[in-house]
């Protein structure tokens, strides 16, 4: 038996969404910025797409920006927007718990003259709104907060805090990144005060090598990239009409069917929560319930490092990940577990359970039962 | 009959490169990041495209970096370059015809600080060797010269620049923008003194979203994009696997036999060059031989603006481009164009014929045979 239950790094790209990439790849492979047919005949795809993306978002089609990923998506939005506005304040907040791409990319700005303030958070990886207002000032030009924790799956109080930003400044641009969250939840960006949405499709059974960024109407943002001026200018270079096509059908996909698929997710984790907290001296981080993604689970197994965990699990055919794999394969201290004050135990023993579409309670049986006789194997030999 | 004349602006995928894509899509669809078997089964593929391609550049693997395309590869050259030297000067040289990913990107450090210097070209679009070797300066930390230009074919003296300039200052790095060259000649940047060399995968019939830049052992240079620390740091962003594998099976295919195509697409040249001369009033741009790209024929039609014939073509099922449709589909002066001194009237009737492995005199014949009774229809229209 296999179990693939590491989602939250990669999904298999939807047999749809490969079909379409393929097929816009050899066939209707034109160059979208063409002026004859072929041109016109691919920018139909990258229309149908934006369509689909625009209708899930019930935003408009102009304000999306198609990225090579969540990584640049998260770039743009951050370094773009405080290129933009550096005349109005060199201020910006973030949280402890960002995903690499948020968090480097804030000390790159701190490097070139910006004041970074990093919200804390809770056992549970959840920041306070008291904290988020006493932080805000009058020179704070950005606010960029996750929806969902890719390393805990905790679930970050995005509106409530969009409320807040703008009623204390509507020129505070509030960028969230929604690369775990797109695809688990139905986000209104317009409702929900946000400026700025990153998504990425490889988190969404769409293809690896594209995302996209919702820019809401009239934001002040300057491109990162530039060349060719593709995409109204803000991300230049050949469209990627093929990746975009496949992005697009994988939202219609996993859209037309959200809230079955999600109310399913969040079954699959209560039931697998409840059967790991029958094993011996297992942690749960962070929540289990409603107020928590539906397809991320972090267990500390203490007496165990992780990737020791990780590879006996692997020949199991069970696939997971220590701490973040969405970072580079070097181990590296997780800054969420850090974060929400996890000794240095439970963090070095913490490995990542995450669902998709696909996931299947027997896969989770399958992977309790390997997990209650490797545990006590792997224990006799502990290290720390 | 059908005649696809846009290779430069983008090409269809090669079968077997969108087949890869999709398996790896679907199949082996791990996160080369992931620690486990799932992750080491997609990196394999990236390591055997990095294997493909350095032969083709005689080059070590761990000096390719995979990026999401040419803009991307000329944007993190050009300003990762500029930003990691600025303590050895702020000088740059670049030409007057550059793709806009290499012009814009100039214009972007030039608001930074940055002194750029323009090298003219000679009617045939070619830089001049004694105008580089005046222009090198104690601080010019960057020279930045394209291999084939992309609107009219014209192939620049890069292995002589790249020796002057190392002459000169081996410090000084030397970028060659090879999008239009990579799968048509064989490069080996280390005997040409090329620091760094850009290149695409949808122009030799790879997928689009994916290009890598060569960047020579211990060349001094930062990212652009900041996040999971992947590519040894200097490209973030979750391995986009599937295209990576299918520009390296692009790029294995079209060097497994570059010699035979490339004698042909110049015997091609040729002889659409001679046809094309038996019409009245035409006029080829720069050279059509062995001292120019084999693929790009640049056509002047003084009396009929480049978008009326190039729809009148494409009623006929013949794609060509107006100027470089590399940039955005809003019509604006060529650079080129303007940088060889062609007149007004000459600018705006001017299309760019590109071949690839595909192109057939037939189709060659069927494009002569239109033009010739077009011509005289639309010329009888013209408006200036």
């Amino acid at each position: 038996m296999q179990a693939y239950l590491d989602n939250s790094a990669t999904t298999p790209c939807s047999p749809a969404a490969a079909t379409l990439v393929a097929k816009v790849l050899t066939e209707d492979f034109g160059n979208p910025s063409s002026m004859h047919m072929k041109g016109v005949e691919a920018e139909k795809y990258v229309k149908e797409a934006t369509s689909a993306i625009a209708k899930t978002l019930r935003c408009q089609e102009k304000e999306l920006i198609f990225t090579s990923g969540g990584t640049e998506s998260n770039n743009l939005a951050i370094i773009g927007s405080a290129m933009a506005n550096a005349r109005s304040g060199k201020h910006i907040i973030t949280t402890a718990v960002e995903h690499p791409s948020v968090k480097n990319t804030m000390l790159f700005l701190q490097d070139q003259g910006f004041e970074i303030s990093w919200l804390s958070v809770d056992q549970n990886g959840e920041i306070s709104l008291e904290e988020l207002e006493q932080t805000l000032r009058d020179d704070t030009i950005l606010v960029s907060i996750m929806m969902v924790n890719n390393e805990m799956g905790a679930l970050e109080p995005v509106a409530e805090a969009g409320r807040m930003i703008h009623a204390r400044n509507p020129h505070t641009i509030f960028h969230v990144d929604a690369i775990q969250a797109y695809g688990k939840f139905r986000i209104v960006p317009k409702n929900m005060n946000i400026d700025l949405l990153s998504a990425s499709g490889h988190k969404i059974h769409g293809p690896k090598g594209v995302g996209f960024l919702y820019i809401k109407d009239k934001t002040k943002i300057r491109p990162i990239t530039f060349g060719g001026g593709q995409q109204k200018d803000m991300r230049s270079g050949t469209i990627n009409a093929p990746g975009i096509a496949g992005m697009g059908m994988a939202a219609k996909e996993i859209y037309g069917n959200l809230d079955e698929t999600v109310d399913r997710m969040y079954e699959l984790k209560e039931y697998f929560a409840e059967k790991l907290s029958v094993l011996e001296d297992v942690t749960i981080n962070g929540k289990t319930g409603r107020d928590s993604a539906p397809h991320i689970v972090s267990v500390s197994f203490p007496g165990v490092r992780s990737e020791v965990l990780l590879h006996a699990l692997e020949e199991k055919g069970i696939y997971v990940s220590a701490g973040s794999a969405c970072a580079s394969n070097h181990p590296a201290t997780s800054t969420t577990l850090l974060a929400i004050g996890l000794d240095k135990q439970h963090q070095e023993s913490t490995l990542r359970f995450s669902f998709s579409v696909h996931t299947t309670q027997e896969e989770l049986d399958y992977t309790v039962e390997e997990l209650a006789s490797l545990l006590p194997v792997l224990r006799r030999y502990r290290r720390f």
